[in-house]
């Protein structure tokens, strides 16, 4: 297939609901196969980290959660479920913020975003919780170097999830697992198309690609999965890691 | 052209160098036609807020520009040109922070954002100073009428600029200016696949389209223009205003 260089395309890929030990990469190949979708060397596929997680056991029942003290005081202040919050605390490294009904963690992996990432969920009949994968960096590795093996094509993977921002309402989606692609384009000393040099410009194109993903993914049609075609991204090692801010670069933590 | 419900198309339109008074909804038509993109029904037309500022005079000499006695102490501390400063306080309404270069501020418009998102170029011949248009939602909708009139096409239009984040690195696009659409799509009160409530989810689509435009827009390229083909949205009066958290509900400000 010919690809305007100027033109990216987005197609959503259904899958099969998803269980523990679920194969993911081999997953997104057979559905791209049923549904004409051919992978190409270059394509970003974007997996949401629910289904993620769920394949890799990252899935609580909440009654086997036994809160802390501290936990169970902190609750109060939420008005939240003590073993929600002490999922939450579980996943967390440092409290960014609480105030009313909400709390701000850092995760153990370094992200900032609302209630550590942990989802509550009534799925399957009980009250359950679904964290982010420990690694999601080695999650996209697994799911790329899968598909390779099966298609011999060459794609890079990020792993997505919802966040909340600071200033604007509105969730968008963003990167928290990447693999064979630099999530960073930067384009510091290059010339604008009038020849004069751009200002200090680094471009999160992974979280970009992320959020373009959510845009056919929806949350009510069970896309779980997104192929991206004609992003210029570069090659290489990347990790979710290369779009966290460092604590002391940050203004805002 | 059929476009499968799970698909988006991102298409990037170039355009001539952009002046004062220029007629930008014209011109994209124009390079529509000429580069073989059709126009339909509920496609965003996503433009960078550089050329609209750029057609609506919002262009300065800084050498026209004299720096209030608070904007030279200022710019001391940032290390920056103090005509540039005086420029950011003018486009102010506070200082959010301010930090070894780095100063953040909330727009008049409410954008809480680096250098109130003053961008400086030497463009021309002359240092200059480009700022944000004064109304971006009636920028917006004057494209989107002109392009109605001309192709009979009833679209939707955002304003896009480049804006830091708190907590990640990297730069992404969000939509500074909406016309036609709702820039947050609510799911509350939605189910999921499997039947059960979503959790409070609002997504800022805007947001999302903005982003997956830049991807086709690059820095470089001098394209400023995408069109944006199979985004669910709601249709309606929306403004760049709704995408703005207000300040007692900001944990971050």
């Amino acid at each position: 297939m010919h690809l305007d260089p100027r033109e990216v395309r987005i197609i959503g890929v259904k899958l099969p609901e998803i269980k523990l030990g679920d194969d993911i990469g081999y997953l997104i190949v057979d559905a791209c196969i049923k549904q004409g979708v051919k992978l190409e060397e270059g394509d970003i596929v974007v997996v949401t980290h629910k289904i993620v997680s769920k394949a890799e056991g990252y899935v609580y029942r909440l009654s086997d959660i036994s809160p802390s003290i501290f936990a169970e005081r902190v609750s109060l202040e939420l008005g939240k479920d003590p073993r929600h919050v002490e999922l939450i605390l579980r996943q967390a490294r440092r409290i960014v913020k609480m105030r009313g009904p909400h709390i701000i963690t850092e995760t153990i992996h370094g992200f900032v975003c609302a209630n550590s990432a942990v989802d509550l969920s009534n799925v399957s009949g009980g009250d359950m919780a679904v964290t982010l994968p420990e690694d999601p960096d080695s999650s996209a590795m697994k799911i790329g170097l899968r598909i390779r093996e099966l298609t011999d094509v060459d794609v890079a993977v990020i792993i997505s999830d919802t966040f909340g921002r600071a200033w604007r309402k509105g969730l968008t989606d963003v990167a928290i697992g990447v693999w064979n692609m630099k999530p960073l384009i930067d384009y510091r000393g290059l010339k604008d198309p009038y020849g004069y040099e751009l200002r200090a410009t680094v471009v999160a194109v992974a979280d970009e690609v992320a959020s373009a993903a959510e845009l056919v993914m929806g949350k009510t049609e069970g896309i779980p999965v997104a192929i991206v075609k004609g992003v210029r991204y570069e090659k290489g090692e990347g990790t979710y890691r290369d779009l966290l801010r460092p604590l002391e670069e940050d203004l805002f933590r």
